[in-house]
This record gives structure tokens, C-alpha cells and sequence, in this order.
């Protein structure tokens, strides 16, 4: 088969290797496809170079069909359309034992931490599949793990409907949110630096922002004079998070979705004068994963919109180097693309 | 009477002044006992002079006895012991109609935005009138307001019986919420940098540590390694604030207390890995207040630790300077005394 592997120093090698039979517990995935999101860019800029034994099989959002059942698996049939959870608990950390083991203090992410999907036969323990239905794609179902991630982050917010929702950010996550938020009854404006992004987010039915514009009078306008109930700061930019405050209303939320290598500033003031409620949101839980499968069963997420291209594994450094400059939203590797040839 | 007015430029006059009798709807209060607070110390130190109207009789947190009653109030009686929840919201902002009066959008905190308790005689509207037991002394009841505040901020963090607290900063309100997280049933560790203070903190029974130690080593031991459940972050320190962070467990609470007149930084990434809440709590409700006369009626509060002396109104100045320099806990004015000379 042929796997892609991070090899450091920026690189992604493509190799021929032999695929290893499910141990036992395990299945043996025939992926399909894989989108690169922006921890696996982090990754290959070398961010995480303490992290990641290097070469790795990196990898994570993902979907394919059993290939093969280890032993003692039940349940599960060669065939079966599935994608993963890709997160492998310890279950006796504090945080497990509170009930928090997808945030677990010892979390194996699988596809960092572990080998990921860009491989034609992957391995993982059967507990980790998802299930999906027949009537989802397999291109639409590799976007199930980052729309997880949106659901989280909008279950995380106890966004209800009728409220209002601003992101800021309109990249991959920010669209996703935003979309999920639709979904779930709220009204959305995404705030985006990039015009093509904006373009994209426009076509898809949100109002969408400059934020060169005065935005702090838009929302103001549009809530009423109160605010905005959930912000959604998804850009990672250090300007964003200083002003993200002044969107929310009285006791309204901001939900701290992006990476902050750094410390940034924040408005303290605010978050005590208008008794704000800043939370982190970090992977999901079981049940955001089943429902980000029924949103993209039923056409709730612009999937398509989202699928800038699809291209096969031999050419996966070309992706990670185009979605590194900003030049897609998502790109999905088609990992079966030449498998036979190998 | 005598009245202590703020005159700006760093001073407390005292002058005479003819009471007023009380209004429609308001009750004249004797007032009794005066506490300063942080934010009084604010005000004399001129950063708030674009919110008070120079000279301003001001003061917030005090106890008294009703001395007249104007037109149509009922319920109340000459003589009765009072405190005030010194609130004033217009009931029609976008937060008062989402049932957070308490933070009105447009909300005048009498004693800084109108005249406070400062002087022998005080009109306020009736409904601001909080009654006292006959059981609690006076002196006892000028701590209300900020044991209110307390309240409010241990409320907010949803403290449970069991769980752990850690309280940056053993000022008065740090030992107050340190007071009242004990009285919820949480355990309680105080950081604080001054000797002075840890020495009062612990001669009420908590544990305290020196910010210079491995605090951060002695909560995770604390806490069997998963982390505080909640962070009160009460010091204002720029550095404290992005330590708090790390004393919280996987989905632990950080209160912000302190007022932090620049934006902060704060360590984000932890934030998110941790998925921890970051709440801002300001003032108080009326079910915070009357727990609060609860608390220091039982006792559980220690209030004659936390007043460091008692001074006659004409000594006004000495308090403040005092308290600004740091050299006492709470000082409470003696609004009556030298009232019968005046």
C-alpha cells in the first residue's frame, strides 16, 4: 500500500509499505478519504516537532470501509462505511473519572499522537468507528470530524434558537460553525478578513463582514443594542480576541475555539462589567459526532462549498503546500487514488 | 449634619450640611457605620473623576437605622436597621429585560454615580432598603455590600460542598469569598504576597500560601493532580492573572474578581486544552445580600477580623490614606459620631 508519512523539515514523503493485519480488537480500514486540517499544517511547519515521532503517518479526518476484523470484534462488517473518532482515552485520569474523557489528561490523539489515516489500510481500535449511513458520501463523510468539532463548539455555547451567533473567522471551522449554528436555530454573522473566504460564506446565505468595517456598530444595530448571545473567535489573530469581547452582550459568551500559541491580551474589564463567560472547546464527544453525521446526511452542511478539491495521495505535499497558503478551505486527499498500482 | 465629600485632587473634605427631608418613595437613613472600598479608594485617587461629579458625597458600604419616611412608603418603621443594595437600574435596557438588572446597561451604582452614605442623614429610594436582624450589630452590617459581593462571585462559579478553591489574593474581598466559599461547604487555599495578610488569613483557619513558593506544585498535590474546581482571581496582578489558569482542573472555573483597568494577558491555549470557564462577576443580586446578612448574623463571616479599626467621620481622610497605602483591612467611619456637635 502506499502511506504518506511526515518526514520533517516541511515534507511530506509518499512510500510504499505493507499494510499489518487488525491485532486483535482492532479493524482494518480501507481509507477513502482524508481532509488536512490546520493542526496537521502545524504539524508539518514543525510546531509540533516534540510531539510527533518523526516519519509519521499523520491523518485524522477520515472515511473508508472495513477492509478487516481482528479478533474478538463483534458488530462491525467488511464493507461497513465508517469514519473515527480519533481520540484514545486512559479512563483513570482525573479527568476521565469526572467525566471528561475526550479532554482526557493523558488524551491520545489518534493521527498526532498515534499513526493517522494517510495510508491505503489503516488500523484503529474498533471502539473508535463510527458508523455511517448508506446514504452519506464518502467525500462528505470525511468532513464529519471537523464538523464534530463545530458541533462541540455550538453545543459548548448553549446556543439556542432565535439567538444570535458572530464568528469570527470564516476558514474551514469558522464556516462550520457558523453552519451548524443555522442548524440549530440560530441567526449568524461571520466576520472575515479574506474576500474570497467572504465570497464563499455570502454564497452560502451568511451575512458576512469586513472587519476593516464598524463592526461593533453592525452588531449593536442588529441585536438591539444588546450584543451579540455567543461569539466564536476561530481566527487565532491576537486583535480579534482583544476586540471579540465588545460583540457579546450581558452575560453573553465568547468561546475560545482557535489556537493561541501565545498569550493574548484580553479586556478583562469587559468580561467583569458585562459578566461574560469566555470557554474553551476543545475535539468533541461521541454524541457531536453522531449528530455532525446526521447534519451532513442531510445536506445541513455545505460540504461541496467547503471541497475546494480532491486530489490523489501521490500528491499530498501539493495540498499541504496550497493550504498553507491560504489558496483552498478544504482539501481532501483520495487515498485509494493508486493504491492498486503500488 | 456632617458629610465627607470627595473634592478631587486626592481629598476627603468634611463639611456641614443641612439634611433634606426624604422624598416620595424614599427613606431617610441614620447612618451608622461606613465601609471604604477598593473602588472608593479609586475615586480619590482621581481615575474616576469622568464618572463622579466633583465634590460627591460617596461611600456604598454602611449600615444604619430608618429616621423619616417620605410619602407612600410602607413596611418600614423609624428606627428600623437597614443596609442598601445601592443599585439603581432602569428595568428597560436589553439586561434588565433578560433579568440582569443587576448589571443594567445604563445602571447607577448610588454612593458613585449619585450621593452616597457618607454623611449623618441619606435619602435613597425604599426599595433600595435591605433590612438587618436586630441580632446583627451595626458595625458588623457595613460589611454586607462586600460580603454580598462575595457571595455573588462563589455563586457564579457554581461552587459545590467538597470542592476546591483557590483565591488569589487575601485582601478583604479575597478573604470574604475564601469566607464564604467555606461557608458553602468548598475548601479554600489563599495565595497572597503580603505577610500582614497571610498572617490574617490564617489566623481565620485557611490554608495560605506566598505566591513565591511552587504553588502551583502544592494544588496539584492538593488535588490529587486534577486541578482546582474553581480560581477566584481577586489580586488584579497582571502576573497572577496568567498563572490562574494553571491551578484549574479539565473544565475548572476561573472568576474574575479583580478590576484589571488593561487588557491581560492570558494563557489561551490552556484555556482550550483544559476547556476551562472564565466567568466575570460584578456586584451582586438581591438573594446574594440577604444571604450575606445571613452569613454575618451566624457568624460565619469574620467580620472583627476583617475590621481593622473604627474612625469618627472627620478623620475621613486618614482612613483612605491608610487604606491606600495599605495599612489596614477594612476601616469602617463612624458617620455618627461628632453628628450631635455638628
Amino acid at each position: 500500500m502506499l502511506a504518506a508519512h511526515y518526514a520533517g523539515n516541511r515534507t511530506m514523503t509518499v512510500a510504499h509499505a505493507d499494510p499489518a493485519p487488525p491485532g486483535p480488537g482492532q479493524v482494518q480500514i480501507a481509507v477513502a478519504y482524508n481532509g488536512i486540517c490546520g493542526t496537521d499544517l502545524h504539524i508539518l511547519s514543525g510546531h509540533m516537532d516534540a510531539r510527533v515521532d518523526v516519519p509519521a503517518v499523520i491523518g485524522h479526518e477520515m472515511s473508508g470501509t472495513v477492509a478487516a476484523l481482528g479478533d474478538g470484534v463483534d458488530g462491525r462488517s467488511v464493507g461497513d462505511p465508517v469514519t473515527v473518532m480519533p481520540l484514545a482515552w486512559d479512563g483513570t485520569c482525573p479527568a476521565c473519572r469526572a467525566g471528561n474523557s475526550h479532554i482526557c489528561q493523558n488524551l491520545d490523539f489518534v493521527g498526532i499522537d498515534s499513526p493517522g489515516a494517510l495510508q491505503g489500510r489503516w488500523n484503529v481500535d474498533a471502539g473508535l468507528l463510527v458508523p455511517l449511513p448508506a446514504s452519506l458520501s464518502l467525500k462528505h463523510a470525511a468532513l464529519v470530524e471537523p464538523t464534530a468539532v463545530a458541533v462541540h463548539d455550538v453545543r459548548r455555547a448553549e446556543l439556542e434558537p432565535g439567538q444570535k451567533a458572530v464568528v469570527i473567522g470564516g476558514g474551514p471551522i469558522g464556516v462550520l460553525i457558523a453552519a451548524v449554528a443555522r442548524s440549530f436555530g440560530g441567526e449568524v454573522v461571520v466576520i472575515e478578513l479574506d474576500p474570497k473566504r467572504r465570497e464563499t460564506a455570502a454564497g452560502l446565505g451568511f451575512t458576512v463582514l469586513d472587519p476593516r468595517e464598524d463592526t461593533l456598530a453592525w452588531v449593536e444595530e442588529w441585536t438591539g443594542g444588546a450584543g451579540a448571545d455567543v461569539v466564536f473567535e476561530v481566527s487565532g489573530a491576537a486583535a480579534a480576541v482583544l476586540g471579540a469581547v465588545d460583540y457579546a452582550k450581558v452575560r453573553g459568551t465568547l468561546v475560545v475555539v482557535a489556537i493561541h500559541p501565545e498569550p493574548r491580551p484580553v479586556n478583562l474589564q469587559r468580561v467583569f462589567w458585562r459578566e461574560l463567560r469566555l470557554l474553551g472547546a476543545r475535539v468533541y464527544q461521541r454524541d457531536d459526532f453522531d449528530t455532525a453525521v446526521a447534519l451532513l446526511d442531510t445536506g445541513a452542511i455545505p460540504a461541496d462549498a467547503l471541497i475546494t478539491r480532491t486530489v490523489p495521495l501521490r500528491d499530498v505535499q501539493s495540498a499541504f503546500d496550497a493550504l498553507t497558503g491560504g489558496e483552498a478551505m478544504k482539501i481532501l486527499i483520495d487515498v485509494q487514488a493508486g493504491q492498486e498500482t503500488a
